[in-house]
């Protein structure tokens, strides 16, 4: 094929789980399309890398100093995640108020991962600094993700902060026959009276 | 979330078959690469649109007057397919050594799309000036692409060119219990000796 086509499909498929069809489908899309959609969606993901850096407080991805985050909500409850993107996921539960702390990662020792890899430090110092109330852990429900909680609670609690987990057990909506057994046993052990 | 953030994902949800999550996907991904892989992605996307055009002679995108395949193959032979991505389909038969011919979709009434509004009059030219031998019909096995390929077939022979079509019949490598009535049908009738 010609040979501008073809650089385009190839960095569309270097987009996360992009074959070479759905590459082919993009860049035809973008050919059909208006010159300047095409020019502004280049624009677009030379900008994000030009403006978006790191919030200095909580390491989210945000185009100022103080993420809006940051800057306008309850800076005494904390909520730890592993990545930018499960903040999105998380803010879909309106009633949280409180701010975040992205780890960039979790300990992983088969990745060569440890405590001094990801952002504990920062949190630390912030729960030392903004007199935190609560530090909930949002880690994903994995060994991994476990370790690491249990990991920062440890360092955690003898600065007197809360230190609390999200619940784990079975999914809302979901079908109690396909539940895995893992998740069978923790939704029992940490039944609720009705 | 964050302006150029919202920005690129939106532009990456304008992809044809891409949802909220995929593009969000898709713009952390330009965020954490590299800069320079972003400005050469967004300049790939510029440079298409301004170096691709259609090839005078089939109509298929290319970055030159007459596309490759136009220039080298034999020119009495033309596949006729609806769009530039079936090109690349039937590319992947290595044995064809002919040239194409894009129509630009099909004549189809309920999208008010005439004979005229495909290049059904630039194919007609192109079998006038080239001698062209043989227009094999790679329009889609369905009504539409049906009615376009009969239509325009009419309208070849008396021009003493030979007319195919695709054969139609079971997939190779499937399986005859999940084979439709139609194309069974079709089948049948087209059997070959073996």
């Amino acid at each position: 094929m010609d040979e501008p086509i073809e650089k385009l499909i190839e960095y569309f498929r270097s987009l996360p789980g992009v074959g070479k069809k759905t590459a082919q489908r993009y860049a035809f899309s973008i050919i059909e399309g208006a010159r300047e959609n095409a020019v502004n969606f280049a624009k677009a993901i030379v900008e994000v890398k030009d403006k978006v850096k790191l919030c200095k407080e909580c390491g989210n991805y945000s185009s100022q100093e103080i993420c809006p985050i940051c800057q306008k909500r309850n800076q005494k409850l904390i909520c730890v995640v592993q990545e930018p993107k499960d903040i999105i996921s998380m803010e879909k539960v309106k009633t949280f108020d409180g701010v975040y702390h992205v780890l960039f990662g979790c300990i992983n020792p088969l990745e060569n991962k440890g405590p001094n890899d990801i952002r504990i430090k920062e949190l630390l110092s912030r729960v030392n600094k903004n007199g935190v109330q609560e530090v909930i852990m949002a880690t994903n429900p994995d060994v991994e993700g476990e370790a690491t909680a249990m990991y920062i609670a440890k360092l955690l609690k003898p600065m007197g902060v809360k230190v609390t987990r999200l619940a784990q057990g079975i999914t809302i909506g979901s079908d109690i026959e396909f539940a895995d057994e893992l998740t069978l046993e923790k939704a029992l052990r940490s039944r609720q009276e009705i």
